[in-house]
């Protein structure tokens, strides 16, 4: 499972970059497969589309027990909202064991040899062009309630607004669900100013990337697509000079030492 | 502001490589500036101990105000629990603006170039090593009182307990406040069932890494010290094959597609 970061190979690790060169067969969703088009040439690239996570963790799982090296990716960070869960829950459900990767496939029937390569996610690399809003205590919600009941999103929302955690929201719109954010953003009201800084970030160090800083109360949602990243202040957070920050409070203990 | 991933060169983005290269003076803490030794020989290194965050920020904003190229670095992700937000701080109280990095200076006076180079934060390095724990929505709680108050922290872990967020945990333990920990399993022990899986990842992705799931029930905080992240799994993480896995739910509603 290697994550392929934001997109910019420049954010590309070593290790992942390496798995991707190692590997005999990509499989993946077709927009991220894209992103490395030039690493995987001459590879068996097997891109399908949206809604085929399982297929893809199946054709993954099946190609190494044919004695394939397989890299599966996903932008960001494979372990963050990826398909690392996905992959485990598929072994499991289908009888394969897994061991740890030491470079080496197993030889033992039935069992695959995984590594699950770390990356820059899609909320590191928003904040980093936001400014520093991640510098305290933050919660990470998804808004797609096509395996989560809303009624447990509501409940994350909620409780995430009253501790006063920043909040990085994830799938914030998709065309059969437009009203969601607008609902997510009244829950978040109840506990927040309407001049608390909302980050909007959309693809994120790759090509067409947008970036901008609104509020709370200025959010519209109709500005916001599916490959769209927020990133709701706390009340702390400030916006100087067109950067978003959420101090962890030195300066209000050690003003002096500035 | 430079993210130096969790210390393994194979996990160093070559963005964050080429910023150090392309630095004339390195700031940073001690223990990280050595992660990064070799990449520094030469350089006008600059390695300071704990608690002189705001000296390492004055230097640095200090050296690039006499034109000077700086890498502040921070080791995992600069923009989580890192320095990038302290240097914007200090900027601010200062007095001295920013502008966003293109690769030059500005000739203003008083006036900063900045970049904030993204990384693999501690909790994705030890996400990876796990299995799959952060499948799904998830909250970062660090139980340093050191800046916030006891009483803050408290009702965040409460709060992302009662919400059954997975929970990333930073800075469990420190001489000065050894029951901390304790206080904080005993109010996640409100919501969550003492089965509920605990990772606990020592120095993930470097020299003397440790890695085991326990439960919370059975978590003893003699075990962890400060430089171990815990990841608390919600209610549905499971535990299979020695590795950590939460379940976003394509099995419960596509559960004959496997």
């Amino acid at each position: 499972m290697v994550s392929l970061g934001p997109g910019d190979a420049r954010h590309l690790t070593p290790r992942a970059r390496e798995a991707l060169e190692q590997a005999e067969v990509i499989v993946g969703y077709k927009t991220y497969v894209d992103l490395i088009g030039s690493l995987v040439e001459g590879k068996d690239v097997r891109a399908s589309g949206m809604r085929r996570e399982i297929a893809r963790c199946r054709e993954a799982v099946s190609a190494a027990l044919d004695g394939r090296r397989v890299a599966l990716v996903s932008s960001g960070d494979a372990g963050i909202y990826g398909m690392a869960g996905l992959v485990f829950d598929v072994c499991r459900a289908q009888g394969v064991r897994v061991k740890t990767w030491d470079g080496a496939e197993t030889s033992e029937e039935g069992c695959l040899s995984v590594e699950v390569v770390p990356g820059v996610a899609a909320f590191n690399a928003a904040a980093a062009l936001l400014g520093a809003p991640l510098m305290h205590d933050f919660a990470a919600v998804s808004l797609s309630d096509h395996l989560t009941p809303w009624e447990l999103i509501e409940k994350r929302l909620d409780a995430a607004g009253a501790a006063d955690f920043v909040i990085a929201v994830y799938n914030p719109r998709s065309k059969s669900r437009p009203d969601l954010l607008e609902k997510a953003r009244r829950i978040l009201m109840r506990h927040r100013s309407p001049e608390t800084p909302v980050g909007v970030v959309q693809k994120a160090m790759r090509e067409g990337q947008r970036c901008r800083i609104t509020t709370l109360g200025g959010l519209n949602p109709e500005d916001v697509d599916m490959q769209t990243v927020l990133l709701v202040g706390n009340s702390r957070t400030y916006v100087w000079e067109g950067r978003m920050v959420t101090p962890r409070g030195y300066l209000d203990k050690y003003a002096g030492d500035v």
